[in-house]
């Protein structure tokens, strides 16, 4: 099946999920306006995105199968799935909230939309009970329910520490760039992104396809949960590093989108790999032009990125991480038996996220 | 124990808990100001209330067992205690937001101290997530680990539900009377504030007690979890009208504070009784002052409350519903055997209510 028909394939999917959640809130009574607005709710922040996180779900019980899914098979992993896509929605609305963003996905961000303002904080919050009301009514009865119920609520956790941070370390009204360092990004990304990105998806998968927290194969003991924790968290961090830098050096033309890190005081890559080796008079430029909405500002602080060198240090960056990962991943023992990890699941992660260019 | 004591001993496990989740917190490496940002979150917004939820957890299980708890009980109990008080914490963080509100507790909103603002989302989010951690950490090894899960995810999406309708329902810059009714009344008051009030705390109990699903008593089938949902339910709609209509009919001096439903368009259950039996005339006073920010206004709504026997037919409600109350816990079967419910869970309860004056 191509990339386009496995798109498709899950997307259907939501038609059946999105009405078991309002056929709920209609079953208990509530007042017609109340049904309405929890679709609205549903479908303007829910379907609308990339869905590469919910996909991989599907994607990754596939290969663990290592055959077409049934009916079933498939529709439970896309309930886990659209999961990962309603914890993605939960955080967005309220990102969008606490960052006062305009646009989202091309519609103004939900709370921004006509009649909702604040009630837009209980949308969110209802988004991420929908999760949990999907997993009791198609998990419930599975030995790993109680696995994939701790698995959403760890990930949730880690993601508000990584906002949290985020939010104290670069608010956009106040730059400060002594607040950054590469250390704190990299904590940002592996507990803002990573985690919920790259890890639960797997993890889900893993949990839905039996693997065991451990089993013995070529006579070594493999912990597949940590495995996979331990190349996803790197490869998490390698997708959002690239994302920051495509950001400040793909020209708009190519990228689809206008560059903006850099005026909203964004903690990214480029500017603290600059801060890690600029001269006391980079750092200087970096402090009076960084996070300003200014177009000349933020000519000044592109030219010091250029000065230390930010493209070839990507460049190095992204060939060494490469390397690693690719080691990291043919270090997977792997064997023929069912419940065991499949190198491809880390391999199709990253062959989608190396080199490219928006 | 006398009633101070309890509180007090409810209280001195708080630090223990509040140290558990800043630990956590500083032991994943993040840095000191996220450490203390989360420590000041808690301090601020979890402790400082009447605490009645969490102690009545303490109390039922106490009630349960028949004799004091020992340490390790009262502890385990007051996990959860607190686990419904992060509950109500993250739910009175957001609901400021979204009701823009002033005040809380006799401080300024959580949002509104100095230096916080949005992050209050990200904030009240944690607070619900510091439940799920403490559970996995205390009761991860139970046999009814899951149930709690269970029961604090539906009861949470309960919740939102319920402020979702009273949202739509009553939005303080907008008054259509059309909207109110006593069913839509009975709807909020059940799901905004029954379960999670009422429900929740006397459940937890009962899971931590280990009473089970059903259980045959003087030769009848007792299913102890819809028992106490069919008494404390219409208990705590009891506990919201009796707010409501303390909030009209108590002077501030008595009541502790100035009762403001009528100027913030409430969905009270006066106003709702008024609408009930209001003529044209009284309808369109109603119509006309409602949900203004004016004393006049106000005071024509309350002429209407009197005119129309708002005081008479609470005393009857609370009559009736007093000796309806009475009624549903004498008819619960009541034997020696441990595991079993207690008719005393309920009275305290009611007893606690019945007749209060603020």
């Amino acid at each position: 099946m191509d990339k386009a028909t496995k798109r498709t394939k899950f997307e259907n999917t939501w038609a059946r999920i999105r009405e078991e959640l309002v056929d709920h809130v209609r079953s208990e009574g509530f007042p017609p306006e109340a049904v309405e607005w929890y679709g609205k709710n549903l479908d303007y922040n829910v379907p609308g995105g990339k869905l590469n996180r919910g996909i991989s779900v599907v994607d990754t019980v596939e290969i663990l199968k290592g055959a077409p899914l049934d009916e079933d098979e498939h529709f439970k992993a896309a309930v886990l799935g659209w999961g990962v896509e309603l914890m993605q929605a939960f955080f967005l609305v309220s990102d969008d909230i606490m960052d006062t963003s305009i646009t989202r996905r091309g519609q103004p961000c939900w709370y921004r939309a006509p009649g909702i303002g604040m009630i837009a904080i209980n949308d969110a919050i209802m988004l991420e009970g929908a999760i949990y009301f999907l997993l009791k009514k198609h998990f419930r009865s599975t030995p790993y329910y109680v696995d994939l119920l701790e698995l959403f609520h760890d990930t949730t956790y880690q993601t508000e520490l990584g906002q949290l941070i985020d939010l104290i370390t670069a608010p956009e009204d106040h730059v400060d760039l002594n607040r950054f360092s590469l250390d704190k990004h990299r904590l940002i990304v592996l507990y803002k992104t990573a985690y919920y990105s790259f890890y639960l998806p797997v993890a889900l998968a893993l949990y839905m396809s039996g693997v065991p927290e451990s089993y013995t194969l070529e006579g070594k003991i493999v912990e597949p949960y940590k495995v996979a924790l331990s190349i996803l968290l790197p490869l998490g961090e390698y997708f959002q590093i690239q994302d920051d830098f495509l950001d400040f050096s793909t020209p708009p033309e190519l990228l689809g989108k206008v560059g903006t890190d850099i005026v909203d005081n964004k903690c990214s890559w480029c500017v603290n790999t600059a801060l890690a080796v600029a001269t006391p008079e980079q750092r200087a430029v970096l402090d009076a032009n960084y996070g300003r909405k200014d177009a000349e500002a933020e000519a000044r602080v592109k030219e010091v990125f250029e000065a230390v060198g930010v493209r070839e240090r990507y460049t190095k960056y992204e060939a060494d991480v490469y390397k690693r990962l690719v080691g990291l991943i043919a270090g997977i023992p792997e064997g023929p038996e069912r419940g065991t990890l499949k190198r491809e699941i880390f391999t199709s992660f990253l062959e989608k996220i190396y080199k490219r260019t928006k």
